[in-house]
């Protein structure tokens, strides 16, 4: 049985185009190489209701995981946590576990400046203000910990925006968890690259290989133009098996290569 | 009055992290940089089901703008207008228009090579098969057009997901329509970027900073860490008037950098 998965990311500069959502591809990409499939990426604002409309959204699809990231920092639009306690209508209350994360944290690096008084000043004791009934998830290179409910349908995890943080608590936490759940299926895919045959003249052959290859999915990506074309064609298949889906995807490849022959295409990479 | 965009990005390539969402920030940069408003950016599969549902769900929040990109090619996989058609409940019909639109680029295609005729092949028929009371807009570097609907609250714009295709149609076409919309009101930024503060002392500071200048909004981002921190504070500000835009901003960064100061903070570009 496939396991699914939608992606919350919460911050303003995804949404004014500062910054490039890379974290939505990596975990896209780390969840997907488990033999996860991820059903949807939504980027919402850093406001309290539309974090929250979101996630219950979200829950309602019932994904087996739900993956948020961003907003668990110390500064007032910081909100992820208040929005996931308004979408699961829970109280937010100083968790001790994490209270204590934050503080060994500021102790950690008052240590390397030679200071010694650590203050827990309310945003930082706000890092450690959780929805009641969840858990923080240790984070190995930052101050705020992530956050983890299990909820009925869905385990949903909320982590740091900041990319290093984020990838070191998924490595640590997320990524055990999904393989775990995907019962050890896993992602293949291969390309080949396709010229002198235009997108259009290449569609009725890939859904005749879609057709005869069930289970292979088979996509085209234009990188000319229809005028002259160059084609990324991506192949890819989830299986508990390498060498059965190494087969499936060789036998696609060969049956899609001799079609584009025929028709005066050339193909790269199809043996 | 600010006027509001979703964007829905189709493909399975931006769900398994192959692809990048370049398109998703360069279409939020644009939007922003006219002084709309992006609300939210969603990320959903080839799935006839997925698409109709996404697109049904922000027509129910009522942006100004829903823009759609992704999912007009030929092959069997592209199926945003589906998906539009069902989110409408509206059927498909071959647009006379857009046929025209697709034989032209054909044509000009087959002159190109020294070819005659021009074969209008179920795909490429595809292309030009539009729900109903929509209408193509023309692709200048490409062969599937856009397609605009005009609904009661939202004009809804699908793009190719080709990042070429779909540059090239929102230039000519949405970039002008959305700075209509937006009556001349700009988006104004600026970053600084201070060093020797961790976020958790900065954030009172902006918060109080955003309390004295209505209108700035203020963002921290770390790029270093709570123990080393390097942290680029942005400010941005949307108007009508640029010359006032950016006194505002730059009393918000005079007021920062001040406070900076005084905890031991510097500050760099705060002049």
């Amino acid at each position: 049985m496939t396991r699914d998965m939608e992606i919350i990311c919460v911050g303003n500069e995804l949404l004014i185009g500062k910054t490039l959502n890379t974290n939505a591809q990596w975990i896209a990409k780390q969840a997907t190489a488990t033999g996860i499939t991820v059903k949807r990426v939504t980027v919402i604002a850093d406001e309290i209701n539309e974090i929250a409309n979101a996630i219950h959204e979200a829950l309602q699809r019932k994904p087996h995981f739900a993956i948020i990231t961003g907003g668990l920092g110390p500064t007032f639009d910081d909100k992820t946590l208040e929005g996931v306690a308004e979408a699961l209508n829970r109280k937010l209350a100083v968790n001790t576990t994490a209270l204590r994360m934050v503080r060994e944290r500021y102790e950690a690096y008052a240590k390397e400046k030679g200071t010694e008084t650590v203050e827990l000043t309310p945003p930082r004791i706000k890092m450690a203000t959780l929805p009641e009934k969840t858990e923080p998830v240790p984070n190995p290179v930052g101050t705020a910990p992530g956050v983890r409910a299990d909820l009925k349908q869905t385990v949903l995890i909320a982590l740091p925006g900041v990319p290093s943080e984020m990838k070191a608590i998924f490595n640590e936490t997320v990524a055990p968890l999904l393989k775990q759940a995907s019962e050890k299926s896993a992602f293949y895919e291969r390309s080949i690259y396709v010229d002198g045959v235009m997108e259009s003249s290449l569609a009725p052959l890939i859904a005749k290989v879609m057709r005869d290859n069930p289970g292979v999915y088979v996509k085209s990506h234009p990188k000319g133009r229809e005028g002259k074309p160059h084609i990324e064609v991506h192949l890819s298949t989830t299986s508990k098996d390498a060498e059965r889906a190494e087969a499936e995807l060789k036998k696609a490849i060969m049956q899609l290569s001799v079609m584009i022959g025929e028709i005066g295409g050339r193909c790269v990479f199809c043996e």
